[in-house]
């Protein structure tokens, strides 16, 4: 595919993904997940919500989980760089007739509701209560010891015009997976603006719903443990792909299903992207090592399970593709 | 099964397994696997023979390979107490009218080459030569960094036979796996002489044949860096399962194929079992954990293949097993 | 110096070091570093004594605290191969007319008291309380994960003397430090039983004192995060030297000391000693690297500080050597 | 000390610190140390100079040496946005009478030559030639598998005057350390443009000197096995502090020497700074975690010794500090 142009000055500056709201059924059970077994500090919970962090953030939360009926993803948030890019935000998605108003979120202040071309329901914000630093804290640290929220995967029904989308707003494409064809179909893409090998990820499949938000970890051995921990303490069953490293951002990584079926990826060693000419790597899609390095394919599961957003309707993909699947 | 009652003085003293002699095709294929690639010393190689040793060993080798027009294993080597167990191990397979007679072996001296009532060919000797120590020669590491030889597992017909020849010889049980009927059928068992989880295994299936041998490394990270290795450099059709945690002997382990389809387990900490009254541990063979604590089954191949003697046919296994398999 | 004579058939039979039964002045807080911090498992706790197990340990336990006034070591524990070997053993010290009395301790039954030729006071028993296996509960694994107790350190006065006395035991020397006399003077030695670099060392110094305890763990990650662990609370003062690589016995290293004053190290990755013709290495007291192979040296406290067992007086070293020191 | 506000449109976009350009001895030597020890790969090799690059680097180079009679560092390179931005930097420079001027430099092209108010020479320059990709030829990895170039360091007379210049050149403070009076001085700072902890630190002390060069490695493994090659390759002598943890950064560090004393750091797991209310963290310089979370102190030589740049007179610093030395 022509990779797009980088925009060097977005209509407003995204300045990373921040932080994800899920729905889940059962605050405790999920607590005993998110904390006792993954290792995120719960920074504040109450029967309705609970906010969690990771050990390097300073920011009060990177996943908010709310008390539901259904499982489901309500929010995926980025922060910007100021107030005024929220207004220029505001201005942008309201030019486009997307959807988009402010409303007033705990712990974020004014914050900017917007959805993608896609129906990805976005929350944009600048400044979130800050909390103390337990990066040094080691005595608290549990699980895998995640650092940091480090991306957001989606499915898309068009990846290309998700690509399009994002990079007017300055997100850079790192990766790409692609058919083989004389006119190639993109089948998934990297982007990213905080510098690694990516912020959001678009998945081609039915959407839009989430496919995985994931954590930084610190090493291997981190997510071998958790391995260890999953296998052993009634979670066998959510250990869905992995542990491998992907050929895609050369990073580790292991998927679980929390107890709601959302996916969470834990990974580390992806690569420095902020230099300006950085050129995007293309895989193509009959590649088996673009997905594990190791050859390994990846269950049917994790090519068709994701989490819808409320009343989104869910569309087709514009075309069919076969996955690698392991069954 | 009955737990078989441990022998403190056996007939003659089996230290430990010490060395495996393997029939290859192309050893300069070999050398560039298991030199290059997973890292083991080539502390002599004619064009007939190459051997190997790891880090840490200070005996002369512990794998041989013999350059042939077919693969094949040739004998399973264990080092003995003295050169008076080498008579008493001679006087013990003579009385049992088990083959046995004494050869003269190039880095061993007087070795007895003895097969044992599975088929499985065996050489004994009690001292082997000496080779500079290089465990601190860290400039030297390569690969997965292998220590040492750990164990060998063999395809058994009989298991439960096999434990009980081998437990007449003073190796100890330490975990096996049986059926759950009312009365179980053993299926797998893992017994010691040197104080770890095993020197050697038994798989039920056709036999005798070699299902793997297994170096000890030093941490998981050796064992992931050698799946990078190893998927970029040409090596990816020969990770065969893994990595991942054994349920039993808690090992975290990587089985790879070599360049003539000889199994090797590169394997990392299990624990100790010097203490006289360690009880070994039954797992069901219904329980997937015992496989893989994480739940992964192994692949088809895994079950199914091995390498033969030469000239000893394989016998069907006494009963038919279901293993949990991939595909 | 001349090599000890290995003695394969020993007056009884020592399988390995078991435990220490250690006294401390504040229960409360010795089990938060113990159990809190360093990881241990506390299998029985009331209000004059904490026993602690490692991970992978089956038997009931390898550490004993005791509430007592003064910090003290009353005895370092080792099993024996059957009640048979404690009558033996029995006979043999009152041979030599050192202390030996049978005593009814708590979850280890019949146990032998005696004192060593140097005033170490060892406790012999065969068959401890089991408890369960938790090395496949992941969900409980704290601080830096310790497996086993490994090896006691002890200062000798007279390090030849305990060379001789052990190597009567059977046990095996497989490393040693000595001057570059023309007629060397021993530093010190490692000898084991079990198959490991040491059951036991002698360090030269004023003794009979306990120099160290130390726990296998499972890799050089765990250390460091116990290192981040304790310099975070409030252990600081309590991290004595490392961590480092040991030129002898090559394994990786921090040495802490607990409320009390009595040292730990945590130990992992030596290596394999059961072949019967090992041969044991020599130092140089004068290379810098026998101590730290990186080179730093250790602190003058490492190589003064001990701990007493109660009413045993300490004797000076029968020669003076000046220790590398870091001050 | 009052922090600096961050300027979000600095005069010229400085993308991240790029490479150094160090005057060696004995380019033979160098190229043993840093390609067959450290492990960077030396993307290109004559007579006068090599270059060097890490395994995820893409630029033709992070790392220069240049055949010459005396060690020194000749050019400190950054990374600039755009060939504009090397246009609006040498404006930004003229304008301040700083020294400043275009000269072609092999595989960077148009570069700018200029020289801070400290006096550290720099080198700007946008694009630079591309290499292959060797990030997954797992295969070539060595030593301790650097990664990328992550930061500089450079001893500063006059702190406060380097921190306020490069904040007007857009760099952020994220960590410092001052002293505890009334009226604090600062000691240290680290300044960041790429999201990370720094592209470039000032130490107080004699300067302009360059203190070390830095780069990022996977894991604390990676450099507890460059201890160990180090050690047992001949150089001992050049391992000159840790491994540790640092306070500050809190990344895992080890400081060596090259063969002419250049200084070289290995880091790795420091965190993510892009937030633009990210605040700096204070450090009292009395604090010995600052610079080892473990307490332990760094050596008179780590305070001392730097790399001079050739004809830049070296001053004195504006006020006197105690370090906290090790000896």
């Amino acid at each position: 595919m022509p990779v797009p142009k980088h925009i060097f000055n977005p209509p407003f500056n995204v300045v990373r993904c921040s932080h994800a709201v899920l729905r889940v059924r059962d605050l405790v059970a999920s607590r005993r997940f998110y904390e006792d077994t993954v290792g995120l500090k719960a920074e504040d919970a109450g029967k309705d919500a609970i906010y969690f962090r990771g050990m390097e953030e300073r920011n009060h939360h990177s996943l908010v989980l709310k008390q539901a009926t259904e499982p489901a993803v309500e929010r995926l948030g980025f922060k910007v760089g100021s107030e005024e890019d929220l207004d220029r935000a505001h201005t942008f998605f309201k030019e486009r007739q997307l959807p988009a108003e402010f409303v007033d979120v705990p712990f974020q202040g004014r914050t900017l509701h917007a959805t993608d071309t896609q129906g990805n329901r976005l929350e944009l914000y600048f400044k979130m209560a800050q909390a103390e630093r337990i990066l040094q804290q080691y005595g608290h640290y549990k699980g895998c010891q995640p650092q940091r929220l480090d991306h957001f995967n989606v499915f898309a029904p068009d990846v290309q015009g998700s690509i399009d989308f994002y990079a007017s707003l300055g997100f850079r494409l790192t990766e790409y997976s692609e058919t083989d064809d004389a006119e190639p179909k993109i089948a998934a893409a990297w982007m990213h603006r905080k510098g690694s090998v990516h912020d959001l990820a678009f998945t081609h499949g039915k959407g839009p719903r989430l496919h995985h938000i994931a954590y930084w970890v610190p090493t291997a051995l981190s997510i071998i443990h958790l391995c260890d921990v999953m296998a052993t303490t009634g979670y066998l069953a959510n250990m869905e792909r992995g542990p491998g490293r992907h050929g895609i951002s050369n990073a580790f990584f292991l998927y679980v299903r929390d107890p709601d079926g959302h996916r969470v990826e834990l990974y580390t060693s992806d690569y420095l992207t902020v230099d300006p000419d950085h050129e995007p790597l293309r895989w193509s899609i009959r590649d088996p090592r673009r997905q594990t390095l190791w050859g390994t394919p990846a269950p049917r599961s994790w090519f068709e399970e994701g989490s819808t957003f409320p009343n989104v309707p869910v569309r087709a993909p514009l075309f069919e593709a076969q996955p690698i699947v392991a069954d």
